[in-house]
């Protein structure tokens, strides 16, 4: 019994990168702005309805049992407004097929949970999120990134990956994807189902910016839809209802999401009972077409203000996706240049991006930018490609 | 490119328990009295300041930033609400210490996350409430079981286990302890605090019924207060506000929560920002000393009526615990009686207990029970008890 010994490590290595932490303490500068984070536009937030949703949850003859412990799948109640969401997207399921879960995040965090023990390789898109990605580090998986090109995913890569390295799980965000922008095709998307089905590998089909087309026409229906069996969806309400509720969740064949069950009641016996009965009321209630028209009205303008504006300001030989939905631009410098160096000075020019090099797993490139558009105007977007353009003229000049 | 392969097996082997199984069909059939689960007493909820506190998080000045994202952390304003609460427990500690998770449920899958590798020891009393057991468990961590007494704890035996068994991390529950009842005594306290210092353990210290104190005095001080560097507490407001709010928290050294913070990231970004305003909001608001007063007075009734009520109709040879707080009776039924044939009897007389066997890690004793009064009155109680007794009755007589 002598002095006090160290504490054992903790078991996070890889996962507080400094791009997160440097994020935090500009964003905390005066007059930064940021096209750094998925923040979500307060003007595209229904806040009436959202108040009425939780005011008629927590009603005396409801708050009994919104106030209660729920059940670890999720309630009822909102499982059946969550299937009749799934069927408009051409995703027949049943209330047995869904977990609901504490935002999208804690979906994936469930399917990690359920799926992956240590040394199971993932396939990942070459780029995709970062928070994904972190998350596949804390299972010990071993990510292979897969490229795509404008359509998404490149399915001869895929294929070659999948009898390469035996994934057990392909993760993908097919629809306006995170960061790139970019929407996988109709025909990609069962090429991939396939691919699926035949080598035994699961699918896990991330969708959040689904509504938030600018184009005229929804997004092709999803992967889930032409390979049940092989395929986990997850959905959120994150863009459509409020980030700030953290309702999300899982479609899963029935035998697999009762798997997940007891899963998710040892990680948080339920989501908010609460958020749930709020969002299932608020689903009920809401004119679906109409709430996500206002949110498209509320982020096409950005967007498109961004496509036009980032063409004026980046460096010649340069590229950058024309994303028809969601809420992020990825762009590509000329050979030589690197993100990192740019960053630190459009920092000192007040604006923030953030650097590509998070969002890959496996290859070391430091070319990339993405530029959020969700929580901007099209004055603001004006306003920050003006520093954007000042940033890179203040890049010295480098061989290419 | 053949048929279509068998997918993987998900990792979720001990988790789904018959027990857990059965609990939901067992509670579908009407007229079934349950003394199961932990469901709290609609009764003790503050449904109008809950509401309250929800409409004032989702007023129009409150609403932009209560429905976007928050800090992984937590909000600053709830961490300061926790502050005060941690502060009245003689733990004195700071924003920068606390990570707010969605319920203590989540609290320990986050410690799990951060703390366990595949193998590591976890060192749990015997018994210990089911749902860690079960997310140790998914840890792949090798779980050794510590007896105590009335009193808690058994020092002797927890000494000798952490010479032997080399754990990271020491689990327990303190003050009335899910199953058992019991309470850790001060001085107990002060020499787990001291034993996990000398030997570079983790205590996780997790303190949900604290408030639930029937004997008018308050338990000694958490562990935590003895040894801020070894221990990391879990709080809850679901005992003392309401369990669907699922609002838990973490205080553990700075550096230990700053480590914390990337991996509750990777979890679920964040917990519920409508929650954790409405939450912060309560408790900037609520009279302490009363709320919980009235609580005590809600659940002191059932208590002292299961203490009394349990009492007449075990069979000769039986014992049970008599706590000064929370929610549970544990009870000892004599050698040769079997707690799962008893409940089968019991669930034919339309009521339902938790065996006492899901909450052993690794001995197997199927003698015990555990009874749950959190949602009954005295005259419910009353009314199970005499079912018991029938079920007793009904029990073919065994060798003993």
């Amino acid at each position: 019994m002598s002095m006090s010994k160290p504490r054992p490590a903790t078991r996070t290595a890889g996962l507080d990168d400094p791009v997160t932490r440097m994020f935090t303490s500009v964003l905390a500068q005066p007059d930064m702005m940021s096209f750094g984070a998925g923040f979500m536009n307060p003007a595209g937030f229904d806040v009436a309805g959202v108040r009425a949703a939780f005011a008629a949850a927590l009603a005396d003859d409801e708050a009994p049992s919104t106030l209660q412990y729920g059940l670890p799948e999720g309630s009822a109640r909102l499982r059946n407004a969550i299937v009749e969401r799934m069927a408009a997207l051409d995703v027949p399921t049943e209330p047995s097929e869904i977990v609901v879960t504490t935002g999208a995040t804690q979906a994936l965090d469930l399917l990690c949970n359920a799926l992956l023990d240590p040394g199971d390789v993932v396939l990942v898109e070459r780029p995709t999120y970062v928070m994904p990605l972190k998350r596949f580090v804390l299972a010990q998986a071993r990510l292979i990134s897969v490229p795509g090109d404008e359509h998404g995913l490149d399915l001869v890569a895929l294929e070659a990956a999948v009898h390469e390295h035996r994934p057990k799980v392909i993760y993908t965000i097919p629809t306006f994807q995170n960061p790139s922008g970019t929407t996988l095709t109709a025909e990609r998307r069962q090429a991939v189902a396939q691919i699926a089905e035949r080598h035994g590998v699961w699918v896990i089909e991330d969708e959040p910016y689904r509504e938030l087309y600018y184009g005229g026409e929804p997004a092709p229906a999803p992967i889930a839809s032409h390979a049940r069996e092989s395929v986990v969806y997850i959905g959120t309400l994150a863009k459509t209802v409020a980030p700030g509720l953290r309702v999300g969740w899982v479609v899963a064949p029935a035998k697999v999401a009762q798997k997940l069950i007891p899963v998710k009641q040892a990680m948080d016996l339920n989501t908010s009972t609460i958020d749930q009965a709020a969002a299932a009321i608020y689903l009920e209630g809401v004119d679906w077409a109409r709430r996500t028209s206002e949110l498209r009205a509320v982020y096409a303008v950005p967007m498109l203000a961004m496509i036009e504006g980032i063409d004026q300001v980046l460096p010649s030989g340069s590229s950058f996706t024309r994303p028809d939905g969601g809420i992020f631009v990825w762009a590509q410098l000329p050979a030589g240049w690197s993100a990192t160096a740019l960053l630190e000075r459009a920092i000192a020019h007040g604006m923030f991006f953030m650097p590509g090099s998070v969002f890959f797993a496996d290859v070391d490139d430091d070319t990339c930018l993405r530029l959020s558009v969700s929580n901007h105007t099209r004055e603001s977007i004006a306003e920050g490609m003006g520093r954007l353009e000042a940033a890179i003229a203040a890049v010295p000049a480098v061989a290419t």
